[in-house]
């Protein structure tokens, strides 16, 4: 059964799911979907209208959660499960996939490919036009920039594709590529392409070496990347059947 | 004809322009001025009284919009055409210009001056004391700092000067001037003062050259730097004017 | 005597102290036991159920005050004296002492110890499993980090001794130890434990010097560190007796 808290407001026009809540002094207005058992904590207000959007509605997937203070634009596109942390605000024309997470604090500025299973840490930045694979995580504080000459009408977003790790604190400048299973370090600035599983750190970001030779700090001495190979939680099992998978292939022909 | 929504506080002490409007669940204190137009989004709480104030009214001029979940204390006064984004958290003392643009999650944290068409993009950090002039472009998780042996008693306020740029993730370290016209690469750690019109980068951030040397990314191989060449977007006509006859006027004396 | 705003839910299995104040639109829920004399500013959540949780209330301390838009988890305890900013986050399973200040936009991710008259500045990040010490400060954007190979199960987090300083923008990295009296730079990045009483800068961080070695600002000439010497605002007098007894006893033994 879908509850709306008596305090909050809820277009008639928006289309909820069934089992949705909707928490106390929440907004929904007209140009929403939302799938079915989704919560919608405090004091959140979606599907804000903006001109500069394309007229579509913000849909929200199957059991999704977006906690409190958090602030959607219309003409956005989330997948099933769609989490959130405090504090978001999420602009309009952003398509991304399924099992999105979006920590505390993150703001995404609209025109943005997010692909299945991301997740972005806390106070996390993405600007206008960026793109983003599957499978990705970003932690907290990075920016991905995309103006070249601020200010300027060349907006050329970043790219970071699957697999990849951009650490704490880390900005990535307009139009690099993050390559597939690459980790950037903390606090780097990355103002080149990242080629596929390479580490990179520093200001401006340089090549150190190879992901693999990054070991775990369990004991095990084993090779922390790809992270694939030991990490695990949360995601589908049939994602994780298709990475194993996937490893043994690379094994049994090296 | 002036709006509130009826789930908001407004103080009957408050002074509200013509065709005000205030969204839901926002609370404007007593000493609150609001000029003509002026648009209030949700879940913001304007006019908080501080012992640290003067005791002289939040004064926002005509036409400015704030968004939602936005603080504003007492004792500050903004020009026309203040626009927010969502988050910001605005302490007392404050005086700024016409224009002035403040990103989602900004935070200035009081007695600072600001001028005519400042533009600090998403989560920007404005520390006690700092002064920035004319036509600033501050951009994404940038620190103004000012406190040069924390903690202590002594603040002192970094200076942005006209038309210079900060870019992503810089620190502006206390007492810094950044010079007219001048560019701070992104991640850059500024600890002495930029010449006008040079691009400081890195950590600590030294003099890579002239900002003229830097190139548009459209194609045009023409010179990014001043920006106020080629970029005008959102600015009066009478501001572009301006800055078109001194440019002609460079051009004539070289 | 109590106030909660008629907008405010409180719910009636919370323990409120005498003279407590509830600004409007604020939401407390059951296993919440808040000290004489807090105030809670508007659009707070507070005692947010969570299975992370240990079951046990979120516990706020005499004389406290929260502002506006922050939100705690429950199974956290915080001592007398807590001011926080706006827009904070606060998880579970946190412990912190007397005096404990947190700037607005501060997130503490869960799991975290801290010690008495602890400050931290605005937007400063706390990951999972952080221990803080006492007197500690911490300024603005500063990411204190705990996933040594991100993604991974091994969350190890950061040490911050007493009395030391971090500045802001730095990174910690996962299982540093930052020494007692030691003094972190703006936008460092600290990889190795930093000794005690020692001053650390750049990206990595290596050790510049001694604290001691530090100036004041203020036309004095006199050292900067320790901070003790000279720095005092907004601590209990018996607290300020303490350093400069054994201040004193330094001084006699040299």
């Amino acid at each position: 059964m879908t509850k709306v808290h008596p305090t909050s407001y809820v277009s008639p026009q928006a289309k909820l799911g069934n089992d949705v809540e909707i928490g106390p002094f929440s907004i929904i207005h007209d140009n929403v979907i939302l799938g079915d058992r989704t919560s919608i904590g405090s004091y959140c207000e979606l599907g804000i209208s903006t001109p500069l959007g394309d007229g579509s509605p913000l849909i929200i997937g199957d059991d999704s959660l977006i906690r409190s203070h958090s602030v959607f634009y219309e003409s956005s596109l989330f997948g099933v499960k769609l989490m959130t942390g405090h504090h978001v605000t999420i602009r309009e024309n952003t398509k991304a996939g399924d099992g999105f997470q979006i920590g505390t604090l993150c703001e995404i500025q609209g025109g943005c490919q997010v692909g299945n299973y991301v997740r972005l840490q806390s106070n996390v930045f993405v600007g206008k036009k960026t793109k983003i694979g599957n499978f990705v995580w970003v932690l907290p504080y990075v920016v991905l920039t995309n103006d070249p000459t601020p200010p300027s009408n060349q907006l050329i977003g970043c790219t970071i594709e699957d697999f990849a790790i951009v650490a704490a604190m880390a900005v990535i400048l307009p139009g690099v590529t993050v390559g597939h299973h690459s980790l950037v370090a903390a606090h780097a600035c990355v103002s080149k392409d990242v080629p596929p599983r390479m580490f990179v750190a520093g200001v401006p970001a340089r090549v150190i070496g190879e992901t693999k030779s990054i070991k775990r700090r369990d004991g095990s001495k084993d090779a922390a990347y790809p992270w694939t190979l030991h990490f695990h939680r949360g995601y589908p099992d049939e994602v994780v059947a298709k990475w194993k998978a996937e490893i043994e292939d690379i094994d049994e022909s090296t």
